[in-house]
């Protein structure tokens, strides 16, 4: 046996334990699923210092490595961190039971009634990168939606994946139920990845988190279903019609705030009719704020603005940089958006009502915004508890994913020995 | 320019002009489409002798080629059978429009107002077999819905699919919609087929309409999403609680009404406590009807009953035949539908709730069904106008899918000028 065959046998039995325990979870009772991430939560907030000291392992061997200051900040790990964690676990305890849910329910004039009910999806496989609490997230996620999941962390995290997991193991047997409901891949071999990614009968879908290069590989390479999350190429485009205070506000917000988050402003639009009165206000608030902008021909001439190349339009920095283009109204910064965006989350600052339908009604992201920050792309924003991710595609899941959209339905239909003419 | 390069740069432009198509369909008002849609119903009908004349040659071509009589019956169009699409497509206008529906709509303490409304999802590709119905079928849900699609009918059906693909045009462009909307591949060269599984830019979601083969082709080939619809491997379990007279109709109608369509009976369960009292009488009324019987040991010794043999078992027959086996309870229903079912349609039939809840709860096919006939199983009968099939996968679309169905959704996020701390 090469090593080849044996992550292929480790990832089999990994893939045939999650499928036995999906069974198992489909009809587990709601109060023993939140047991269980309550026992969870208090597990990872006890383990806190064994988390940190794997985590100092981590980042030690990141700044050997070299990682960016960035990655860095991504994999760091701190009590205040562990709590938000743990409260993240806590609150999705305390979200509705989707499972079961009757979401619809009618009567057909045969003398049927047909009530349509939310069900797991299975066995959900996440494969990430260097963020450790997606461990935590997704477990309690998919253990809420009664869901098997595999948890594939990468290389940089592994330590810290490693830590809290054990601690989620603590929970789910202290509730009594089975542990191979979360499983981790007690390997950091890439071929491992592979082989999740081609196990169609043993996993339903696939969440990938983690950079373009991951996500790539990920939807070129799975034969199982994924729930394509592609970067947050995030567009604010102002109206003639906005209010300028408002906007700019937002503007330095959705950008300044964090911006290493996916919902942070990428790129800013400005209507050619702001261009003489407001654009150098508008601008020279980010350049005080320490953001490098890179500014079209109309924008260049602005202090501090450096001339933007073709590839700043559709680039997803992650940094204190943004890309700004004059454009053409609504019509103009839609057909940009279009060409450049990712469908994650685009906004349009205006007080003109029309404007923004038009806005709302012609571009096609999983999110769209009105006068308000796009650092409120967030499934705990959006009252979901927490997120797996922020879907970019279009079928089943779309935005913040939470335990809801990690159900699939059925349908139950029930007659008094009914015939079909 | 060989043969190969002519199809994949004619898929191309089918593609592009059902990308800038769906565009358009996205923002189309519901009256435009609606009264497309009846258009269409109307051309249909007026085009009747053409489409019989172009069906009289498909049903010659297919006698030469030695085609079943099941094959060709679903081939068969009549008068009646063309009034029934048309109806069909009028059903669909009458629906309300799904694009634009509010799903969802809450307040959030930092002021967002979030709703969660229907989009279409895009460019839909249908590839089909011998039943030229679908083209009417499938063009309507997908308008209704605000898609474009790509129709590509099999060499069986193509004469009689393209009278009814260019009465449909004909209606298209009586409403002023563009005829990009419902194009069909004017080619019986499988080689388009290969090249619809592989345009992931172009093409959103592929839903295969058709037998064993060109379904598990389009599974293992496609780079497109797919909306799975595998067999119909219906059971109809008999629960020692059934009120017998009940279930004996009931039986009778699951298998004997059509036996061509996905919802029949393709396989008998009987609780192991009515084998003595009851299994002769339910057993006798198929071998009566004509039914030819395959039972396991149990029931072998029964007047007109073959043995089974192991391939019985998850079988779909799609013919006057019917699989028997005697089980122990619910559970062993469930154990045997869990091990040879496609998660399509599966019946219980008893008076006691307990044993429908368990039922219904331990299995996890698209429909579940109580005291009812499984050919119910259809979108029609469901309440939704039409069908574009049945799906059986967990993802996005599960049991009949009509318009909704084949929609997506966006969030629309309002805010004043909101924050984030």
């Amino acid at each position: 046996m090469d090593a080849r065959t044996d992550v292929k046998a480790l990832m089999l039995g990994i893939g045939g334990r999650a499928r036995d325990a999906a069974l198992v979870l489909a009809e587990a009772e709601t109060e023993a699923k939140d047991a269980a991430l309550l026992a969870m939560a208090g597990a990872v907030e006890a383990a806190g210092p064994t988390i940190l000291d794997a985590n100092a392992r981590d980042m030690a061997a990141g700044r050997d490595k070299g990682l960016s200051a960035a990655m860095l900040d991504r994999l760091l790990l701190t009590e205040d961190r562990i709590r938000g964690m743990a409260d993240g676990v806590r609150s999705v305890a305390a979200q509705p039971d989707p499972v079961g849910a009757v979401i619809a329910d009618w009567d057909r004039p045969t003398g049927l009634r047909i009530r349509r009910v939310r069900t797991p999806i299975g066995v959900v496989g996440v494969i990430y990168e260097s963020r450790p609490n997606v461990t935590a997230d997704a477990g309690a996620l998919c253990l809420k939606s009664g869901n098997a999941v595999i948890l594939r962390g990468g290389s940089e995290s592994f330590e810290s994946a490693r830590a809290i997991h054990s601690a989620m193991l603590d929970g789910l047997r202290s509730a009594g139920l089975t542990e191979d409901a979360i499983q981790m891949v007690p390997t950091t071999d890439r071929a491992a990845v592979g082989e999740m990614l081609g196990m169609s009968s043993l996993i339903d879908v696939i969440v990938p988190r983690g950079g373009k290069g991951l996500v790539g590989r990920v939807q070129d390479e799975a034969r199982v279903p994924v729930f394509a999350h592609l970067e947050g190429i995030v567009h604010v485009y102002v109206d003639k019609a906005a209010d300028i205070e408002k906007a700019r506000r937002v503007i330095l917000n959705s950008k300044t705030r964090r911006t290493g988050i996916c919902g942070a402003a990428e790129c800013l639009l400005i209507d050619r009719a702001l261009l003489r009165d407001h654009a150098p206000e508008i601008i020279s608030d980010l350049v005080s704020a320490g953001v490098e902008v890179r500014g079209d021909a109309d924008l260049a001439g602005l202090p501090g603005v450096v001339p933007a190349s073709d590839a700043d339009w559709g680039t997803e920095y992650l940094d204190s940089i943004v890309a700004a283009s004059v454009v053409d109204g609504v019509d103009g910064a839609v057909e940009h958006i279009r060409r450049y965006g990712s469908k994650h989350t685009d906004c349009i600052l205006t007080e003109d009502d029309a404007a923004a339908e038009r806005f709302f009604r012609r571009l096609d992201s999983a999110i769209l915004m009105r006068n308000t920050s796009t650092q409120f792309a967030d499934g705990g924003e959006f009252g979901m508890g927490a997120e797996i991710g922020i879907a970019t595609g279009k079928l089943h899941a779309r935005g913040p994913v939470g335990a809801e959209q990690l159900t699939s339905f059925k349908y139950l239909v029930e007659g008094d020995g009914t015939l079909r003419a």
